[in-house]
């Protein structure tokens, strides 16, 4: 499995997933799951993926393949005109992967290659979007009334971002927020795993941040984990008492 | 979907169930998913359950109907002389439920029937116990270790009783701990919906309390569900700022 978000601030975009790579509980890596694109003052773009390795790591070989040889075909991810059309690549690109490792894969494949990814970013004159890409290839878009999207094992996660998240939040807080939808779903999903990795992009910068990685032994990751049990006690108890009659 | 948790306090046992039963969106009922059978002085068991309706309302029947007539076939649930045997006599009752429903359908069926239990209780000279049984008539106890079973939609209400369960805590407590569980889990998935059921049982006591339903419109229920979104960002403000380098 794996958990991968993406969410849209008014101050820009905030990119953050897991590492964990399994095949099995007893056999289990470690990989990071975002990619990026930018040519700076141009665009930036963010890519999480979730689902088969194999696919994942296909669809972001042949995007940056074709990005380096631009000659050979049109438009490549750092030239198409828009995040939309910057979507559809990714989509055709991972539905072509797909159907590839299927006819390819002959009778011996008892597994489907699918996989999921979040695509956000930014390119010039226009604004920053974000958007889930499906195995078909098709996609949606985050909006105001759904303003992150999530992929992976989404559920055990999710309760804390739909109570907390404020789109006028600064990344200071979002990466607050993050960390602990992930420490939940890290402590509930044994194929959700440490390090995690943080990339956020401000927006109209058309340049993206040093990534950050929590590993472990990270002192804030530490902090937020640690204290995060003792925060909900007390926010439990802060709710009204039940009284039986 | 359903989403019903069973919890071990150091007081005794607490139960909680949605109402919800759905076939597709567009076909929702109310049915309640637990059930009671007390011997004052004696013996108290509630049972929850999840799954195929038409299965989980077969097995309640079939041990009620065997308690009032009990000269057909012994022990009933209400004679079983251990929790472990009234585990067992459930447990084989669903198999031979989804059994017979499995070979009556015929070649029409394309569904499985199969369905989940919860059962916990006290019978007199011993210790309270709650166990969670499988369609194929096993099951597993709650020990220290893992004091509560959910089942259902499990995923979204669980990290918030990872992190504030407490075996000491009162009756009221666990009551919102669990409320907090199930707003979260309703605020997700449209196949677990209100009423809310609670049942308790204070161990050694051979009698059930008063069974409470929370509807909508239910004052404490309301102010629990309106006052975690707050509590929650409260608690987030409590940990530490992140700071960028």
């Amino acid at each position: 499995m794996t958990y991968c978000v993406g969410m849209k601030l008014d101050d820009g975009l905030v990119f953050m997933s897991d590492t964990r790579t399994n095949s099995g509980v007893d056999n289990v890596s470690v990989y990071s799951k975002m990619t990026t694109w930018t040519t700076p003052g141009d665009r930036s773009l963010v890519l999480l993926s979730a689902g088969n390795l194999a696919t994942t790591q296909s669809v972001v070989s042949v995007l940056d393949e074709r990005s380096k040889i631009p000659e050979e075909r049109h438009p490549t991810i750092l030239e198409v005109p828009t995040m939309f059309q910057a979507a559809r690549l990714v989509g055709d690109t991972l539905r072509e992967v797909i159907e590839t490792q299927h006819r390819d894969s002959g009778p011996t494949a008892d597994a489907t290659f699918n996989a999921t990814l979040i695509l956000g970013g930014q390119i010039k004159g226009m604004e920053p979007r974000l958007f889930l890409i499906y195995p078909e290839g098709n996609f949606i878009e985050a909006h105001d009334d759904t303003p992150f999207l999530q992929i992976g094992e989404v559920k055990y996660g999710r309760p804390i971002l739909v109570r907390s998240y404020e789109p006028a939040m600064g990344f200071e807080e979002a990466v607050r927020l993050l960390l602990v939808s992930f420490d939940s779903t890290l402590k509930a999903n044994l194929s959700v795993g440490l390090p995690i990795d943080l990339q956020t992009y401000k927006r109209d910068s058309f340049t993206l941040s040093e990534p950050r990685r929590f590993n472990a032994d990270d002192p804030y990751y530490s902090a937020v984990s640690e204290g995060w049990g003792d925060a909900l006690r007390s926010a439990l108890t802060s709710l009204p008492d039940f009284t039986f009659p």
